[in-house]
């Protein structure tokens, strides 16, 4: 492992600005740990959607680190968090990333517990044993119009109410609540989580490597040096940029918020988004740019309403159309192992083989995110070599990386030791 | 890994009793490794039965941490240890688990040494080479009615004789030396041993988890709170505890020691016996609660003896019924994973088919292993997450559990740096 | 791991000569390190031939540790050695172990270097981004007669020159530039890199373990204990010493240089080379003894010339024969695992099925191979146990063992922090 000797608190000093991080950040084992205890442990971590969860007793169980969290529907509709693990001997309590539940019942000797995570049962105890002070731990979890977001610490940043107060008339019109999940699909890929957000959030890279990606999205939302390319290109650049703005206008004239909010870097809970227009049709991002599913999301009725992208920081990205919906989510496993879950949505009374065909919803992301995982593991192996030295982003097409890297590099430094 | 940063000596001293282990001796690679040393490398370690070597020259490998064992059967019909490695390029000699030879001779360059351990030939050596001096390294063993224990410890804990002389009234008239392995599986657990053996020292979780054990198994016999389950489950264990008070008195009556010994956690080899009646025809623990060999072991007449329980620390348990024997042994692989090596033996002159049908003897165990394997498994991805903190045992069904983790926290007090 | 609590300082001042090593040498994470950094990263290290890239254009990657290195033919026909690693993110350049390129463009983003390093193309970078600060960085590469030999230093050993002038005039008549790979296999050996190297420095096992390769190697060419064995081998020795005296008479009147010249533990860049004759016909290491290619190497013409041996310190050995080459490299993969890198070669002009078949050509080093790999494994398997301790070499047979195990040990201690 490529561990330079130096400490981190002198590689979070001496960051260079605008260039990829130092090789130890995505692969030293340490500063694994502190990934895990400080970014993921003291941050609002997105895992999921309302709609993995839809009637009480349903549970979902996601794995961060060394945590496993419960997620469960409770019997007043709300959705909480808890540790999975009994207050007994430890056991974990649900297996399965998925089911639903009566009461959550421990398998090794049957301690029992309400969808509220109260103690309910424990056969054989003392007479004085006490089941108020053996109830299941509780996590804080929100839900920002439909996506949940869990945080770990005792005291979680409170600015994901200012998010949630500014992203809530972006999302809303989508209707997440009422969608429902159609296909998730769990990628591992080869690389630091880092290298998976980094990846994400350019696309420098996605002329050369997303054919079906860029069918619908245009390279150039994500910026683009105007010298640069052939005069072909350049010209659909302007093309682009005409688009855009008369989208923006068009769109919020129809009520839809839609121009830039960028909070990346600025804040605990940083953030971003914008509605982007789509090539062709302009209606999804589909191998035709048309929409997947007819029976449109919430209450809306116009189909071509392109993108709206949606960026948090560390770990989640997401892109609303009128039809469906597609929610990453970032974990990571290991110091060069991390795991991608993508999840689709459409309107919760839509009809597979009716109103949408599942394989038409989730060819384009399922194409890009192996393509996505190749370079990610392309990087992580650069990384690893004793060759690999941090290089310098365009200023053109990596500002967005430059913001991942630099609030990951200030949240370590407001969280280190004094 | 979760290593709260405490040191060892602390997590010792502050372990809470009639509570589970903190989480570090389930996951921590250094408390591993001390396990190792001192409770593998410093106690009596449960490795076999003498018919696994029943014919001079038979060998057995048998790997513990950074140990190979080479047990041999000498040509004086004794049963020896050794280091199981050459002394010229300390190749591992023997590589098969079982075998049979006239002389060990290692693979790399044909050293030979006798079944006593003596180099007998070493070619192209200097003049002045002298063999006595590179004879196989010994390691202390010890039968006991026919139960190997081995200790890698230059002085081993001499209250195994004491051991010896207790439990041998108990075990003799079941003839262990006559009996012959007529199965062995190794299963791998995905948890610390510490875990395989705490669920093997309680039945609070037969009734729900083991459908098959439970047909000959009282559950009752390894304690229940009078107060509790339904008046049926009462009922029943009212009668389990007259059937063994009548049981006890017959038994002994017939010259077969059988009231409980318990030196579980009073000294540095632990153990405890019990002769506990069965249920249905009370003759074995099989599907069928019947003998699954009509020819009984040793000189035994009466099919109808229960079971004959005991149990060693750090690393056994076994049961001898009339017609055949189980015999468990524990070796830690790694923190997280245990090897649980499970032999049955009936008489060496039944015949498979005739007198016995393997399935018949093992379909019990078998079963209720990969159960045990499965509640293991899940108690070890409790320890690992952050939301595991240790809990309260019963009183009533737990006490042996007590007993081990009390134990085992004693022996690493007793053997800690001064 | 068994790591005896030494510090390294303290396991090399005190290695006994004339045995094998501490088993931490063989076991250790630590050392493994020091190995990677000392050995392979400031020594001249044996990773392919000049026939692996016969073109310009053509790409080779060897993988040593940390380090990824691309060895590329460039349009000057000179061959190079780089960091196989971007400038930009820092993705990895090359991924196949065998390519050919026009320039080496990176997949990530399509920064573009030329095969002499240089960047030629990175789009969207800014107005004052200087191209020509961001070319591959190079590695020391040398190529005696063919052999290409890496150091990762910036401060090679200057002996490496020594060498060359002294070895060339042994390996010129077998032209191996004008030779061509016809097969190349990688064995993955389950010990560490220095038991491999330890089993490749004597043949005191070849006559147990190795029935092909004895068929035209004479175990007596690497010594023996003359008052060992029985009167026939006694005989055959004799035998083999006037042979191996008449014949280097014979090769050395026709200009093949061929006595014995060993600096293999009194230099940075150890070697040993001898011409040494073979039974039977006395042409080839094959199973026949006989030429596998009819075709000879170079513009040899007499068949009847033995193997030339050749070792280097810490990581290669070669036979020359006059029809085929074999050459051997050594790749530390983890302290416990080893890459074996065998390259058979023929006259580049050689047609297979006409002067040659493979399978004749493999066969005898292809099994003993699988056969060494099966050697180190058992003794990794005992260096891993407590019961390891070093024991004594040969005085006749295990010089050369003692020579490798020698130079080891002082390179770490020329090495060591003052």
């Amino acid at each position: 492992m490529p561990d330079d000797g130096k400490p981190l608190t002198s590689l979070v000093a001496n960051r260079l600005p605008w260039h990829s991080l130092d090789a130890a950040f995505y692969t030293d084992p340490a500063i694994f740990e502190t990934d895990l205890d400080v970014i993921f442990g003291r941050h609002w971590i997105y895992v999921g959607v309302e709609p993995d969860v839809p009637e009480p007793g349903d549970c979902m169980v996601v794995d961060i680190g060394r945590n496993s969290i419960l997620i469960v529907r409770d019997d007043d509709e709300g959705v909480r968090a808890f540790h999975n693990v009994c207050r007994h001997r430890g056991a974990k309590l649900v297996q399965e990333p998925k089911t639903s539940v009566g009461n959550i019942v421990c398998p090794y000797h049957q301690w029992t517990y309400g969808v509220d995570g109260t103690l309910r049962f424990a056969e054989h105890m003392a007479a004085d044993f006490d089941r108020s002070c053996h109830g299941l731990k509780p996590i804080h979890l929100k839900s920002v119009a439909g996506l949940l977001f869990i945080c770990l610490s005792d005291n979680p940043p409170d600015d994901i109410d200012d998010m949630a107060a500014a992203l809530t008339p972006y999302l809303a019109p989508h209707d997440l609540p009422n969608a429902k999940v159609v296909k998730q699909i769990d990628l591992i890929e080869l690389g630091n989580w880092k290298l998976t957000m980094e990846n994400n959030r350019e696309c420098y890279h996605c002329a050369s490597s997303h054919p079906e990606l860029t069918v619908s999205l245009f390279e150039y939302g994500f910026g683009f040096d105007p010298n640069s390319g052939t005069e072909a290109r350049r010209e659909l650049a302007a093309r682009y940029q005409a688009l855009v703005g008369q989208c923006h206008i068009d769109w919020e004239k129809n009520g839809l918020p839609s121009r830039e909010i960028d909070h990346l870097d600025d804040r605990p809970t940083g953030y971003r988004t914008e509605r982007l227009p789509l090539d062709g049709t302009g209606e999804s991002q589909t191998l035709n740019t048309a929409r997947a599913s007819t029976k449109l999301l919430g209450n809306l009725t116009d189909a071509k309403l392109g993108g709206l992208s949606m960026w948090t920081q560390p770990n989640s990205w997401h892109h609303f159309m009128a039809d469906h919906i597609v929610t990453f989510s970032v974990i990571p496993l290991e110091p060069e192992r991390t795991l991608l879950r993508t999840k689709w949505l459409v309107h919760k009374d839509a009809v597979e083989g009716v109103d949408y065909n599942i394989n038409n919803i989730t060819a384009v992301w399922e194409a890009t995110n192996k393509q996505d995982g190749d370079l990610v593991a392309m990087a992580q192996a650069g990384a690893r070599t004793s060759g690999y030295e941090p290089g310098p982003y365009s200023p053109f097409t990596e500002g967005l990386v430059e913001k991942f890297s630099a609030w990951y590099i200030s949240r370590l430094k407001a969280h280190q030791e004094p």
